[in-house]
């Protein structure tokens, strides 16, 4: 029930296994989700490049900002040291220092980790207040400790779960949503994977087919709305240093925009970019100043760049085909996607048949 | 015969009387066009803020860096004081300095400008090494100056003249396209002009069309190019400040990917945004150190995203529709678009009657 | 006792009454002091821009990022807005997160906040960890209030009290240090202060008498310690707009030079600066989609340069004087400064009589 | 006669055999001096990473802006690419643009380069119009030439020569100035040199005595000069990539605060840091996509940070040192630092015996 099992294709490359951003080897997602009471929509996603202990094995990164109207944590030490050292933690806005709380328990309480004295947490959101009870903050540190010990790789769940339990897309149901490309061999045969929290507003396209406009579902999709946004996470098994990765980290927004996503004034659209390359992983103490690492010359990016923009455009229209209706605080309601009517408009701008 | 003649509609919004940047009260702009022997095509496009002595009352600016590789000249300056004193210049990649030392020449005569000892030119560029003997360097300053004094308002010559008499677009003749939107006075009646200097490559989209997948014409179209880059010129008399002007800026980049524009390692991908909004000019000299501005607050600025991102992308898509077969250096040819075709496939996917 | 007290001038500007941050009008500052059995040394020091409802009235800000090992909240959006919506908080490394969640508590609770679901916490810190058992993240939420609560203007206590209980600087006990400089009537008579955290290394000058060499202090000073940094907030009553409060900030780290600085690779030296001007406050909600605003001229920044660097460069000298020998975790001790040693070294070189 | 020469120790790192940047193996510096008629008083310093083609041979680079209020050429590719592939050149503000196109020429005629349509020329000025008559722009593209193709290692001449000619620096005669240091073995052993070309204000600092303020030489210290500027030019041969790069330019703003340096707003500040490792080289075509070289780890720069503060902070002095009363345009007069007077604060003041 994926946009793909229509047979609609984005883009020129083809994706891996998963069609999602597990596809990148040793890459692993867990969510926990909070569909509660009449007012709790809301949850946790968590990210994990590889499965050692991320602190000691830190991986090259890079983080765009695309639109800053966000609450990201972590931002000014990856920028300055060109490294991650934890999962990566999607949730709500409200709840970032709480996942930040956790994430920081459980890197301090990670074998080998007896010393460390410094986190940099890494944890993204976006708002989820009118589904959700934002306020009432209602994630809790065990909640980030599960979805980051659940964490498996495979199928990718999308939708109404996790950090998209509550979000809100061009209008209809957004959530999470995941995509991946592999290149040709001739191009180095990486994998890209993207995951997407969506929660962003614009005028909505489908594979190029304007649903937005022909809905008529945009009249208020540029105004004022602090509560937009869209995390994006990009994964590589590209070896690749933190320079090339915020290169890579800005294509996102590409493909964001290809779904008719405009980065309004109130949209934290972050973007977080890492390469898995195990012969790329700066080890936390080392004997050597020195590190001898291989990476991708610059003008090896561009196929990179595309499959970066093919997968984020994908993984925003998969969020928003597995996006379920949902009603939450104070009644409010959301629907989803009209999906029959969409296929329909793919069919007659001759995107499938 | 452009793009919207054949009644194709890019984006909700509408366009200015001249769907050109000149639709911006008091804009103007000239070419000078090298289209001579066989080698030479090449040539300069100045885009004029206003028609006063600009070094005197300069106008708030950012420049956004897309990709940068590139040669602009005037970033460093224009960052940290938030303002253009120049005439913006574009040209081809070698003759950048060329450019600054004709803007330099005509900053330092202009009546009022005596003793001014210091000037930031502005002048962009892109690499029209293909068609044109750009090692010859063939622009000369007196080519700027003359951009300049004959740049005028109303219709916007496209396609092979000033700095786009030898770019190249989606494999196809690029150039020189402009295009425009009006806010609904609701949002502020302003208007947003946008022109390019095209000459990039991706996998081409039509309106969402994916013209360059149906037309196989992008086998090359995502390999190494260190002749790529677009140029962006982004006015408006909005009246806003140089931080949201960057913010303005960025969303160029969202207009070129919906072109299918990838923004390739080998591309200088610059947006430059300028307010011409007369009661926000800044004087070179003033008596009181503090000068009173009125500056739109951060959440009006979504529908201006939204107007930058529609007339990028349909700038790009006139340059197209205006680009003609070239033949140039050493007798390479580039085709101009195929528009019947692409006008076909519109048709098919229901983009026109 | 502070080092003013001893006839020891900073530059050429002069300090206002307090010679503190809060010789700016309106601004408040409060400690949490946590010095507790042998092992807990470490606090909260907040500072309030102005009195009122900062997410209602917010003030226009930004952060220059020195060197961004540090763990810093609220980064990305003050640099997207140009504003700040809560107090500044500090406190150590592992307890950002805990300090975000009790300043996002303040606001929601605020009378007139009833509605929102977005709050940008801005909060830094250093590394406290060799004098305090950071791993057991001491602070709690109600240490952050009381921090906020009891910000009172007038003298600042500094030294061991705060976020500066359990820091170190150059070698010896740093912590919390303020100052001020009050430009002269035809620079606008303006007011810059600055409060520091200190908490880094290099080698000691004070008053440019070379005290880490002398005493031979150094040696290990250049070595890696991700435990260092230093915070700096700088407010002024001038008005200012981000942009040119961002150039202020960037200046606050050239007073750390002055010092003997170096900003090692292990440090954080975050500089958040402020422009309480009243004019200049940004409603949160507003009919006028444009506001009107006073602003300083570019050329009119340089005194305040100076005074940014003066100010920050006596506030850490003063974090310096008024240090005190420290025993903390696992009974590893810091000596405070040398002072007598010191105060003859100044007066040898002619600093003092 | 320069300042070490009397015994006057900067930092507590040792230089390098000629204590300039020509310590770094490989290193070349070339002057033009343009020292004629009563108004000109200009001319071109470049600098040469090595011998080799280094448009064939890019090494890594990175360029920090710590005033932009300047018109340095190159920025934006630096920033994307992380590399240099030209020689650096300085000049005055009105003549960059007849650098870029001296620099541009003397790539493309480059043997190896026929076939290259795209050069990043990295050129950097201060404005020197208070002694030169920089409106007529007197610097011609065989100036440039002359200085790449004279350039030679071992000493370097400083003061009144090539870019240095006629700047000014806190009042007095500045100019060309350089300085090095070698870390100890045990902290790599590697060398930094740094070259300047001072031209701007503050308040005079040398060894921390206060010789502006005992002077009375600053009172118009901090105002408005839109001519001031220092060019920083970092080189090392320690293995840095553009991002350690890049931390490393950032630590000559602090050598440069240590001399009194305020970076006033007319100041245009800018550091080209580059690796002159040869194991770092970046050939220009390869028929690898990938690349393995070998780096500093993050915590390893602390050392090249002291290194690079502390031999800045030197060439600043050493350009004061060696800088001569200059007359100029329209006779302008501008006095030598009063070494003598200097001196004997410094003896005062315990620096010297």
């Amino acid at each position: 029930n994926r946009l793909r099992d229509h047979g609609v294709e984005i883009g020129v490359l083809q994706p891996g296994t998963f069609n999602a951003i597990t596809d990148v080897p040793g890459v692993q997602v867990g969510h926990t989700t909070h569909n509660e009471s009449e007012n709790i929509r809301t949850g946790v996603t968590a990210i994990l490049p590889h499965s050692g202990n991320i602190f000691q094995e830190k991986v090259p990164a890079a983080i765009y900002v695309g639109n800053g109207f966000g609450k990201l944590a972590g931002y000014t030490q990856v920028k300055e040291l060109g490294n991650l050292e934890t999962p990566i933690v999607l949730t709500n806005t409200l709840n970032v220092s709480t996942a930040m709380n956790a994430v920081i328990g459980y890197t301090l309480e990670q074998k080998g980790n007896e010393n460390v004295r410094s986190v940099n947490a890494v944890v993204g959101e976006t708002n989820d207040g009118y589904l959700n009870d934002i306020r009432g903050r209602h994630v809790i540190e065990a909640d980030v400790i599960q979805a980051i010990s659940s964490a498996t790789s495979g199928t990718v769940p999308e939708g109404n779960v996790g950090a998209g339990t509550g979000t809100i897309c061009f209008g209809f149901k957004g959530g999470i949503g995941t995509s991946s490309r592999v290149l040709p061999k001739k191009s180095g045969g990486y994998t890209v994977g993207v995951l997407v929290q969506s929660n962003f507003g614009g005028v909505l396209q489908v594979a190029g087919v304007e649903v937005g406009k022909k809905l008529g579902h945009y009249s208020e999709s540029f105004k004022y709305s602090p509560d937009g946004s869209c995390m994006m996470v990009v994964l590589t098994d590209a070896p690749l240093d933190s320079r090339n990765l915020e290169r890579l980290a800005k294509r996102a927004m590409l493909g964001l925009s290809r779904t008719g996503g405009i980065a309004s004034n109130g949209s934290g659209d972050y973007v977080i970019a890492v390469s898995t390359a195990e012969e790329c992983r700066i080890p936390y103490e080392s004997e050597n100043p020195i590190q001898t690492v291989p990476t991708l010359r610059n003008e090896a990016m561009t196929p990179l760049f595309l499959a970066t923009i093919e997968a984020t455009e994908e993984a925003i229209l998969n969020s928003l085909f597995a996006g379920e209706t949902t009603v939450g605080r104070d009644g409010h309601k959301i629907e989803a996607l009209p999906k029959e009517k969409v296929l329909e408009m793919l069919k007659e701008a001759g995107k499938m048949d």
